[in-house]
């Protein structure tokens, strides 16, 4: 692997009055607060963060993706970046109240 | 796991004459040809290609990368999309005649 830990967040911006986008939200204020974060702990090596386009998760999102677990959170919020980089990146545990229930997506999918 | 297989493509442009980036190489037609041949074939619901932003892997670009598995592939064109879909995708064959050589890559960072 090249990264330990590659995190993907998604920035797709739709326009005003259609479906609700992540981008629209504050996908790119959550970039650069995972990068920060991960910069400021030295970890930029071996893990990496960046911007991503559609995971097809809108509805729940802000959506973050962490590879190769495919963990995905939803509703991320800026202020939850330093638990899921303290905890999951660093330490492997799983922020399980942020951690995306597919059975609601697909749900409100429909 | 939401996707089998979740693809990144990555189609970061820089400004003519800075350094070399993919989606001044053609970034985004391989995003077009990697959803075309997957919905081809049908697997669209468990498999997903979408583009990405720099995934500083840009020497070796146009880069791809298949998580979970981690597996970079450098320099893709898009003759090589049926090959990784068909090879990769569907069968878990890493196509290694494009799989993306880090120590080389380190060593053109330096």
């Amino acid at each position: 692997m090249l990264y330990t830990k590659h995190l993907f967040i998604c920035t797709n911006q739709r326009p005003e009055g259609s479906r609700v986008s992540c981008g629209e939200g504050h996908g790119l204020a959550l970039v650069a607060a995972f990068k920060k974060a991960i910069k400021d702990k030295g970890l930029n090596t071996e893990i990496r963060a960046q911007k991503t386009g559609c995971m097809e998760t809108c509805e729940l999102g802000p959506s973050v993706v962490v590879y190769p677990e495919g963990v995905f959170y939803g509703h991320v919020q800026v202020e939850d970046v330093e638990e899921i980089v303290s905890e999951h990146l660093e330490n492997n545990r799983v922020v399980e109240r942020l951690v995306m229930d597919f059975d609601l997506l697909r749900a409100l999918k429909k």
